[in-house]
């Protein structure tokens, strides 16, 4: 083990991992050529945390194939095979694969460069093309790997070529370092929003609308609560929400430029022999909002949030639960500025932005700015203004930054704001969008202090981003343990006996009161058993139970449960109420 | 006089306005026609209130022209001519018309059954074809009438016809009700929603997207109080909220039927080939919902209420404001219950939907229920369950009602709620409609009390309907003063000098202390007089106005003014406090 640790310890993980892709593959060949299988190897790269190899064969994996492959793999290690490199010329290397019938190598190479130097590796039986590097020997593999899924991949990812058996494997230098990644993925896979989701009953997909979440009641007490979070933040940041159409004039998309840039991304639809489409972003309708008055300097800056139903085409095949999807309400706003506001402005809005994520314990937070896009519109110098404008205002907030160089929007550069989840994954959300082209497209003006008409700025700003979006992020951070103030069910009240009508009466007249206050309350006085009631409150991660017996009847008091803790807490019907409109308060930012 | 009185008091209003029609029509030719202008009549009926005649001319008749009508009709009516019924057979009716150049009349009379009697009456030179009756002398129509407006009306309604000017008019047989009547007009002239929509910055409309209203800020904070009361009568009543995807597969609306019935007035969008369409009702998303889960009766009745974005194609001639829209809001719900509960899920929804518009301030409220239709789906027997359930809960809840046989909806009978507005006008707002065929057409169950699968019925209720029409009807209604609780601007703060530093501190302070509380606030420190700020606020029909001068500030109070009073009152801030928080508990039913 010492020996072993000491050849590891010399190359880096990825180089490790790729000869356990190697070793996985010809653990998998050995098994499973030996029964008729024509297997056939597609490619087998490293990725974050891991690696993967794609093969086709007739055999469907599953997880119940594992623990062979892997004691096939350890066998191999154990072996102590030398891996050697080999360089074919590329009729030799098209001849030495087809022998092995090994047609997606084949087609590989055909893919090479001519002329390339085409290298191969080699332990025992198993060539593998490849550009390397790799460990010496098999034994420099250390033993700390774990097969972890099997998926479908197309051949080279395109959707006209077959089908392959993609399977996710993992391998550490340190024991430690796998069971904690092992744990993580379980942890990961716990807290999947659409496992939660389902668990929770907060929402639903349905095969008659692709990648658009039903919200049931439970999922709506939280995007509304969501929405009206940021509601107020808007109040305190003096923001105006508006409402603006869904579906508008393509005339209206070819101005912004969406037309050119964003069609395939949208839905169309005729009306009176007109083309329309559904909004994929509120944008434009801002402007024409803007357009309709001729604003003085004195309203500016003027802040419209639009909370409108956005549609965006997404393929079918990539729809993911509520991270990917056809339909969402972002938090966006647009604010129009002049030229001279944006600094302070943009220092407004850092200070909000820190604001919402610190709400929702997103403490992690990254800042990237983005710079000037190779394809873009606009003239340098504006480039140059707004750029400088953003450095200016992130440095006055002595906020630590990344650049981005080149990565900006066409239209102008741009803030975004990444967050890492409880699981250290790192999320965008929120982004910062400069646009002196919008205004220009559209011909918007204001009145400024001298009189004259003046083109304005816009800003495009969304905090939480897509609603929809953040309700999956949020709901993994947390796993579907929401605190009080935005919680579906706040508090089940669950009388000792059932079959007692005192209890049932005090509960119901503690519920009716909780109820008037806005709080969400429940009664469960079903036929049931304290510890299955208990476990169920448990398990919808309600944040209080509240036991009433004869006792509590009596006195006035209910003993309260919070979710997590193992004990209970006597309290007064006062001190009750005092407690939760405290955790109420945290709805406010 | 006296012996005019008389002989219009024996017709009737109808009778007398047909004639007054004649005589306009006749005033008109009289002008108009000397002068070259070839005059083409087309036809006069009676409308409520009134009459109009569409005439087909190259002068635009507009208001100026009305003063020389009116005069020459009071000739016509002075100079005592008779009336005269004659009857003519087909050809001659159409050769006398021809003769005249009347080709419009001509025209009717060619669309007329063969061998019917072809009425016409004469008065002096004038010639009209009609059914009459009319009164025996041009002098029996009073003096009472008044032309109105003038307005482009299609040729038989259709707009592949030629488009003639309307002539709208009035006529009564007091003075008194004629002095009536023009005051009403000029009353809903100032309320009309889309005056006051612009006048108070409440919404807007563009080419870009017809039918679809933009949302100003103020307009915002009317829409979002009112769907927030609307979800407070929601918990009040245990109603939940949901979210349903807008974009829904063709198959769906084939299943719910809207496919077959609906389906021109629904726009389509095409995505990977399959057919979608954008909903114009929540119904068939409710369905697919109930349908993901199976419910025990214990849950039901189940009440699913939807704020879904509707839209429904109205062609562009039709849309008008608020009233008339391609997209909507409906504050509806569908509410999933046993057959047995139907009669007690009605009472509790009559007593919501008083609550609902008795806090409106719709104090006068009709009922209607409607039976079964012709055309109709189901079987007869759940028909008769049906409408026999609404009347048991109509009387139960001793609610008064008129019966319009035959009027409900193709799936189910209905209750209709009325409200009559400030002015007396009458409008549909809420409906309760039940439904058999719905869950018969997605095939949906329930586990009842014996653990067998059944039906449930549906219930399809709305309180104010449409949000976007009610923002127009309730506009209309309160003239534009929204009480304090839905104010867009609740309060206006003003310093008595607009150069004294510390009032406008003082203002600030207050403005950021109603502002924390959640008030709508603002200060109006500008360089302008007290005057004209006062005039602003009233023409806004901002609820307050605080002045504070010095010694407002020296003793922490305001001069708070009330819109629609003539004097202010002087207010302690805790008293100020008090009194908002007081005057906002009215946004909870």
């Amino acid at each position: 083990m010492g020996q072993q640790k000491k050849n590891y310890d010399q190359h880096d993980i990825e180089t490790i991992r790729h000869s356990a892709a190697h070793i996985m593959a010809q653990a998998i060949l050995r098994i499973f050529s030996g029964k008729g299988d024509k297997i056939q190897l597609g490619i087998g790269p490293t990725i974050e945390n891991g690696f993967y190899y794609d093969i086709d064969m007739n055999h469907r994996l599953s997880e119940e194939d594992f623990a062979r492959i892997e004691s096939e793999m350890q066998a191999i290690i154990k072996s102590d095979l030398p891996i050697e490199r080999k360089v074919l010329s590329r009729s030799e290397a098209i001849q030495f694969f087809s022998g092995q019938g090994q047609e997606l190598k084949v087609e590989l190479i055909a893919g090479l460069p001519e002329g390339e130097e085409i290298g191969c590796y080699v332990q025992g039986e198993f060539h593998d093309l490849c550009r390397g590097p790799h460990v010496e020997r098999t034994s420099h593999v250390p033993m700390h790997f774990k097969l972890l899924s099997v998926a479908g991949a197309y051949w080279r990812g395109r959707e006209d070529q077959k089908m392959l058996q993609r399977v996710y494997a993992t391998c550490f230098k340190k024991e430690q370092e796998l069971k904690d990644y092992l744990h993580f993925i379980e942890d990961a896979k716990n807290r999947d929003h659409r496992k939660l989701g389902k668990e929770l009953d907060l929402f639903l997909f349905d095969p008659h609308a692709p990648g658009s979440p039903f919200f049931m009641p439970k999922g709506v007490v939280v995007y509304n609560e969501l929405m009206n979070f940021i509601r107020r933040l808007y109040h305190r940041f003096n923001y105006q929400e508006v409402i603006t159409p869904q579906v508008l004039d393509a005339e209206l998309w070819k101005t912004s430029g969406h037309y050119a840039n964003f069609h395939d991304d949208m839905f169309f639809t005729n009306i009176e022999e007109r083309e329309f489409a559904l909004k994929p972003m509120n944008c434009p309708a801002a402007m024409v909002m803007f357009k309709h008055f001729k604003f003085s300097y004195r309203e500016l800056p003027l802040r419209f949030a639009d909370f409108g139903r956005l549609h965006r085409y997404e393929k079918s095949g990539t729809l993911a639960g509520l991270t990917r999807v056809r339909t969402f309400i972002q938090d966006d706003a647009h604010i129009f500025l002049a030229l001279s506001d944006i600094q302070r402005e943009i220092s407004d809005l850092i200070e909000m932005f820190f604001m919402c994520y610190r709400h929702f314990k997103f403490t992690d937070v990254k800042v990237n700015l983005s710079t000037r896009p190779e394809k873009r519109m606009g003239e340098e110098r504006s480039w140059d203004i707004a750029e400088e404008a953003l450095r200016e205002a992130l440095a006055a907030n002595k906020c630590e930054y990344k650049v981005n160089e080149g990565d900006g929007a066409f239209y102008g550069p741009k803030i975004d704001f990444r967050v890492a989840d409880a699981l250290k994954r790192e999320h965008q959300l929120g982004t910062i969008q400069l646009d002196f082209q919008l205004p220009e497209r559209f011909d918007l003006k204001f009145v400024n202090p001298k009189g004259e008409m003046e083109r304005p700025v816009v800003i495009h700003r969304a905090l939480l981003g897509s609603i929809e979006r953040f309700f999956g992020i949020y709901l993994e951070h947390i796993a579907g343990a929401f605190p009080f103030w935005i919680a579906p069910e706040q508090v089940v009240i669950v009388p000792v006996k059932n079959d007692s009508e005192a209890q049932i009466a005090y509960a119901d007249e503690l519920h009716a009161e909780l109820k008037h206050k806005g709080f969400r309350s429940r009664v469960d006085a079903r036929n049931e058993s304290m510890n299955l009631k208990t476990r169920q409150v448990q398990t919808a991660k309600v944040p209080y139970m509240l036991v009433v017996g004869d006792r509590e009847v009596e006195k006035g008091e209910v003993s309260a449960r919070r979710y997590g803790e193992k004990s209970s807490k006597t309290l007064s019907k006062t001190e009750l109420m005092e407690l939760f409109s405290t955790l109420s308060e945290e709805k406010n930012p």
